[in-house]
């Protein structure tokens, strides 16, 4: 399997997870998301994914892209360690939690997103940090009120990572990096915590990978 | 089952299309987005869905909220009228289509970011035009340019309606409400046009719901 990705990516970053909780070797291609006026929007990476955005994953002939739809697709190939549980209600509440970052809240703070706020719209870098910081602040303490329905463990569903914890990891890592306080979301700080024991957490970090900068 | 919902919400009524397609009779409970300051941000909504967003679902004592995390529950539970194909890359590959929708396009363009940009920001209303159209016309193209990879028909993958409709069609309904030209998205107007040919389409559409205005 080939990874397309880059270090800092936080939709890599969470397939990243995946594959190591599952023990799936792969290749990891890098793709500057900056240099070159960023190598996704070339030819060659828009030939792998026409949408111009990181992760994709080639396996078996085939390109699957977009992170959840790539953990998913993981999940049903290679079912060992799974990253649902089997309950449908609980497979819905860790897809929601997910989703919760994945279209709520990191969208928002993408790259493309924050050139056009400070180029187009020509905002100040302290708006922009205001920006990023009002809508991590609202998708970390949603989540934080859907973990409170007494289902959260070890980890956000029970005691064995899933989906929601490959999400939920890169969030705040990007959150720590722009400087939000996480200490009104204390079951995402323990959640986080137990998440940064595991060797697949640790190898998946942004500063581990080969393009880390 | 019952389904906390706003007749033009684009999560709600990707989850009305997907509920007729697999023929299942719910209950609409209509939540206010803008009515007292928004019905979904008062404590009566957020003891159903925490996180305050529409739409939820209430079935068999389980509360499912994010749309998409809805359509994969009642999938599983419901699996008859399949909404995702049989092979794991071809579910990835129509995961993928919603998810380039409900990740990348819709949550730029929803209330409380426009909310944001003109509140908080201050931009004017032609610059709030300007953001949305930026990124549905992003979104739209992504979409379109993923489609031609062979594998759409008479719908985004083959000839039979899937979870891709279900989302791709509440944003043909946004862009056209916003002025956006659908004109260089042929494969999107061609699907768009087929869906809304089919009774589940139409049942769903926000000028049907009890709640429209």
């Amino acid at each position: 399997m080939k990874l397309y990705t880059y270090f800092r990516s936080s939709a890599a970053y969470r397939v990243r997870i995946a594959l190591g909780l599952k023990g799936l070797p792969y290749e990891a291609v890098p793709v500057h998301l900056l240099k070159n006026g960023g190598e996704q929007l070339g030819e060659p990476y828009r030939g792998i994914n026409p949408a111009a955005l990181v992760p994709a994953l080639q396996d078996d002939g085939a390109t699957i892209t977009q992170s959840m739809a790539i953990i998913e697709y993981l999940e049903e190939v290679h079912p060992q360690t799974p990253l649902l549980p089997a309950a449908p209600a609980d497979r819905a509440r860790v897809r929601a939690l997910a989703q919760t970052i994945a279209c709520d809240t990191h969208p928002l703070s993408n790259l493309r997103v924050l050139k056009y706020l400070t180029g187009t719209l020509g905002i100040s870098d302290e708006a922009k940090t205001e920006w990023m910081h009002q809508w991590m602040k609202l998708g970390l303490a949603s989540f934080e009120a859907l973990l409170g329905d007494g289902k959260a463990g070890r980890f956000c569903h029970g005691d064995t990572p899933s989906l929601a914890d490959c999400v939920l990891l890169p969030q705040v890592f990007n959150a720590q990096r722009f400087g939000v306080d996480l200490a009104p979301y204390p079951q995402i700080v323990r959640i986080a915590a137990n998440c940064s024991e595991l060797p697949a957490f640790q190898a998946a970090h942004p500063s581990r990978q080969p393009d880390a900068e």
